[in-house]
């Protein structure tokens, strides 16, 4: 014993590293693709992401653009160069362009908004202005409309009950709301609903411009003049082509009217610099803004009304375009039934180096790399599918509109998603189907970080602890598990996972990047070279995690799913939601209790307008036990599901075939037929965009929204679908334990 | 029972009314005093306030001004006419004014700080230019220096602790410093601890600007000229003239050498507008500041040192000059040598109309309607001294220097000492003494707040419902008591409570003014009468606060002092000082973890400089038991004085009024003669201003202070003296026991 204890530490280490364990491989299997591995990395080569970027992002390449089919058509090439079948998967999609921009305040002294990003020497392709799509709201009404403007913060509901306190009405006036707290499109979507007749949304210099750091191109944030573009589209109701929803927008679809197309919003938006938001602003009248309402203007944030009126005046050409998604296979050699996807946009607002360039020249390198290693006798087990999709930004729609045109074969076929978009210096990131939670943690103690030559895992875990609040540090210390986020909305993984419930995953790197140019003209290369990702260090870095899942699915003898993580999870989000309804209920007590006893009254500064809210309805006792039983059966046969997988490795390869397929077929029963309430495209169960927030992630969307919006019966009701949902899981779970017993 | 059930419950709300008690009275005793509380209510005209507001801020009017000295005559000719004995008390203290003030950034385009707040047409004091004292720090100390700036965001010991992780130095440099987040004086001094040359302090909107309203005129917060003046002395030292502590500046007191005046800054401070500071801001190259460090100027924050050298040239007129306190008795008929003991201070930076005259004039008017009810046949029992305060604003000088000076007298004869200072319009706030909680919560139950109606207790906890995080609001609802705050400093209470022990209490309204010219020529009558208190409701409510307070304390029969809520007072700190500690040790263990395992090296950005901190000493378990021994007593002996109190109004008058003094004096016992470590002036053992923050209270500051410091040896030393005091303390309520029983 004496003896071993004197064996140093690092050889230890250094033998735990060589003898890897690979989640899903047979030992000896697993020595080859570690193998395959250290040669897939030692291809890598950042002179290529760097000469991909340059002629991709030479030229604006939105949807429509000439530069937009020119990638799709340069990608395919390559492609096709490093040995894959490349093709363009073509849909023609609603694709509102601006023709009429106007924005004026009618002041004594009027000012009309610049509704333009200028040139910059510094910035070579914001020159390029004929090519530039001006910076718009896309899917945002046509309007004229003349009103006063009121300040309503982010434009989030709870902006507007502060503001009914206020006695701020915005029935008849136009909004004007700060970019942030929730997906754009949620802004004139709720301005809408409160009966505001034009939404304008500015980037404050508090969230992306000096408040943060230097302005670009001295440094790398948001110019007095920069502008985020970016879609309003309702797509927390669907997204892809508003007009062909379910399915593909194919030359022949069947298409709505678009007056029928309820993702199209009913107010014009447009979204402006602070240098234009500026005058506006100072035009606010009424009460000061509550605090936390504050930007980083140097003025008074009031609420308004305005003085003086706004002028809006947005027209658009409505036309079809054609998207162009680049889909590229390499043929299994063992399941060429089973697909291995992953996935980044090319389309981008303006020029997109950073959002989606940094992303996709790391897929093509993977892809590359990967026919390197086909030359020298590798073999993916399964078919490899990478695509690059077109419309993202619009709506997802190149994904959205390939999904609901393959649903059959996708849901046939499909092992997994794994998505990734903008990628910059800094640290990993990763949301996605909680089954993959062991399987991915495994990967990032294998990859090591560029900067500092520890795992990904390991500065993590590092930045976790160093960012931590000081009371909360002790009781984190040793827990280096990377828990993955849940995912929402904001990239291509939508369609896979909430539409089909395909097991995915959401894949970058960042928190390091000096600037932000989001959709904006200066999302430039030469923004990206210099602040985003100098040297595409973690474009390699994504490059290699990103293969790694890739390949590992593509040759696992048995796929790497864990249930159990999976029960944890969704037993954490019972536990929330559960305190949800709980935390709602005492806080209507006391708001009730508040209100009942004349606090709000005698609180309030009677020189001020402050409208005490109206009394709430009790928030009953709702029985939650259906869950509660179906996550019992859950982890029971996710535990013994567990228990089993390694024997798994032994089946017979008939078995293991079958057991695979119900694998990754299980996550598809958490995605019912009837969808959530409200929005059937939405299907998966556990995982949904807020219908409120957007980006956002809602877990267990029908109970936690129902609660939210204080809809007692339909909380009530998706508690019962929701276990439903998961005692077919758990059914899929079992079917899978039969074969190996 | 029936029947008395149904009694309808406002008949015992009525009842309850008429026979009100009053703590300290006997039941017909009490009757008298609230009829006299409803007469001396019946006579206060805010007529009178703006009377004598107008005369006292028509002229600038700070410590050797005529104005200065014309306003005390003034007071004491009123004091006289309502039937008081009214004196001037002189000092002699050291008072320095500007003589030169230059600042300038020496850059390619110089920038010359304009140092001045321009006349407003609205404002007509910011007229009188001549007789203003110009914007600057008092007791700065002279230099003429010429170094690269540094930023250093509030100026406390932590912030310089996150500037050694960010590579800067200040060591040579002049810093920076927004106001606020401490008391001034502790910049300069923390600066010239870490070995800056020189100290800027500049009012950032954030604070007081833009950022928080319109501003004046238009509305009433800090224009961009705008200036806080204010006092540098380390008066958490020692406050008063820096002369001759711990004795009255007489004409012929001994007086040190002003090079030995300790209290004197070491390095010139200026404070600026941010106009003036702006231009120095953006001159500032290195890192972006922290976040939190941000304010609300249209710049990005860095923290230096700046690319060009800023020049700072100060020099002040080191004079002595004469103050004038007013002090006006009015002789006790039964207890002559129990003092009631008011105050407030007249003099200000500029015109001062909030601070002090808003509390100054509330406090005549109080004067005035007491000299009406003793023509009307009232007599206080005990005698009542009403201040008005010299010099408050350099250093306490007119209250300090009286209190040293009368030292003997005060510690025989001083009942309370009660302060008031700028006022306005909104919510009571007190702070105090602990043992007069019970007293002053029975007090705000009876005087009513002018806009709404109720008592001044219900709106105060209204407010504190609404306000209250609505995740613990729940638990608030019913305690309507009001927990009085601690005293640190920041007025004229110091002296008597730290120094001397004497019980004491501060109060106020406020939390509802529309502006802030704290400091400034434009703290103007006119800014006063639209912005603070229109029309002097709350001046006349602090009066009837004030009033009853004194007027109770004067006629008690037996004193009003509650050693329970002192001891639950002091038991709540000691809890909160062992948390402390622990929490000090847990973070440390923490932060040397982080350092041990190179987390902070792992996590941090390796572009840009991020020096990890050196581990720090473990933090050792300490005796807590001898405080904790010594509060069980004190509990005991607490208790058992609450039960036997009421019985005190049944002793004989001799042994009432030996039972009044051991009361009224057993708070001299917490008010050692070696006082604080390093700050003997200091006495008390429970209430001190911190060192490292100035206003900000430090409880228990002996211990607590010294667990901030990580001077174990110095905390275990303190546990001690805090028993053997809180020990003197319980046998000085066991003496009261000894009487009653």
């Amino acid at each position: 014993m004496r003896k071993i204890l004197l064996f140093p530490l690092g050889i230890f280490l250094f033998q735990a590293a060589s003898s890897q364990k690979v989640m899903g491989f047979t030992e000896a299997n697993a020595a080859k693709q570690i193998s395959w591995e250290k040669q897939f990395d030692a291809e890598l080569k950042s002179a290529n992401l760097d000469e991909w970027m340059k002629f991709m992002t030479a030229h604006p390449h939105h949807v429509g653009s000439p530069q937009d089919k020119a990638n799709a058509e340069y990608m395919a090439n390559l492609f096709r160069s490093w040995g894959y079948q490349a093709e363009l998967s073509s849909y023609d999609v609603l694709f509102p362009t601006p023709k009429t921009r106007q924005l004026e305040l009618l002041s004594a002294k009027p000012f009309k908004a610049r509704l333009d990003e200028p040139v910059l020497a510094a910035d070579k392709t914001s020159a390029l202005k004929s090519e530039q799509l001006p910076s718009y709201n896309a899917y945002s009404a046509d309007g004229d409309v003349t009103a006063e403007l009121v300040y309503v913060n982010r434009g989030i509901p709870a902006d507007y009950d502060e503001l009914a306190r206020l006695g701020v009405d915005v029935r008849g006036k136009i909004v004007i709301a700060k970019y942030g707290g929730s997906w754009r499109g949620i802004k004139p979507k709720v301005a809408a609903e409160h009966g505001a007749i034009g939404c304008l949304i500015y980037s404050d210099p508090a969230d992306d411009g000096y408040a943060i750091g230097d302005l670009y191109p001295d440094g790398g944030y948001r110019p007095k003049d920069g502008v985020q573009r970016g879609s309003v589209m309702d797509m927390p109701v669907y997204p892809g082509d508003p007009l062909t929803p379910n399915i593909g927008a194919t030359k022949d679809a069947v298409r709505l009217d678009r007056k029928d197309a309820i993702t199209i919003m009913k107010i014009p938006v447009l979204p402006i610099s602070y240098a234009d938001a500026l005058p506006l602003l100072q035009s606010l009248a009424g009460q000061v803004a509550p605090a936390s309402w504050r930007g980083a203007l140097p003025i008074t944030y009031h609420v308004g009304p305005s003085r003086d009126k706004v002028h809006l005046k947005l027209e658009f050409n409505w036309d079809i375009k054609t998207l162009y998604n680049v889909i590229a296979k390499m043929q299994g050699s063992e399941f060429p039934d089973e697909w291995i996807i992953s996935g980044n946009h090319h389309d981008a607002w303006v020029n997109g180096a950073d959002d989606p360039m940094s992303g996709m020249v790391s897929e093509m390198e993977q892809a590359r790399a990967i026919g390197e290693l086909v030359k020298k006798g590798f073999r993916p087990k399964r078919t490899l599918v990478f695509c690059a999709w077109d419309g993202e930004e619009p709506a997802l729609l190149g994904s959205t509109e390939w999904v609901e045109d393959h649903q059959t074969e996708l849901q046939q076929k499909a092992v997994a998603y794994i998505n990734s978009d903008g990628n910059s210096r800094g640290f990993i990131g990763a949301s996605g189907s909680h089954t993959f939670e062991p399987f991915f943690n495994e990967i990032t103690e294998q990859v090591t970080d560029p900067q500092t030559g520890v795992t990904l895992k390991q500065r993590k875990y590092a930045k976790t602890l160093v960012d931590a609040d000081k009371t909360n540090r002790a009781k984190l210390f040793g827990n280096t598990y990377m828990k993955l986020g849940a995912l929402g909305a904001g990239s291509d993984y939508s369609p896979f996972i909430q539409h089909l419930g395909i097991p995915s995953m959401n894949i970058g790197f960042g928190g390091e990047s000096a600037g932000n140019q989001y959709h904006s003209v200066y999302d430039s290369y030469d923004f990206f070279i210099k602040y985003m990702d100098p040297g595409y260090a973690y474009g390699i870095a994504l490059a290699k995690v990103k293969a790694r899942i890739i390949l590992r699915l593509a040759c696992a003898d048995v796929l790497p799913f864990d249930f159990n993580s999976f029960y944890k999870t969704v037993n954490d989000y019972a536990t929330e939601v559960k305190a949800l309804l709980e935390t709602t209920r005492t806080e209507t007590e006391s708001e009730n209790r508040l209100i009942r006893e004349k606090l709000y009254e005698l609180a309030k500064d009677p020189t001020k307008t402050n409208i005490t809210p109206q009394p709430k309805s009790n928030v009953p006792y709702v029985d939650f036990s259906p869950v509660e039983n179906a996550l019992v059966q859950l982890k029971n046969s996710a535990e013994e599901m567990q228990r089993l997988y390694a024997s798994a490795l032994n089946l017979p390869a008939e078995k293991i075939k079958s057991l695979n397929t119900i694998l990754y077929q299980a996550e598809q029963s958490l995605a019912i037929e009837k969808g959530l309430p409200r929005r059937p495209w939405y299907r998966h169960q556990i995982y949904a965009p807020g219908f409120y927030t957007g980006y956002g992630v809602k877990t267990l969307p029908g109970i936690r929204e129902a609660i939210e919006q204080r809809n007692w019966k339909e909380a009530q009701d998706n508690i019962q679908q929701v276990a439903l949902t998961l005692i077919a899981y758990t059914s899929r779970i079992n079917q899978a334990i039969a074969l190996l017993k």
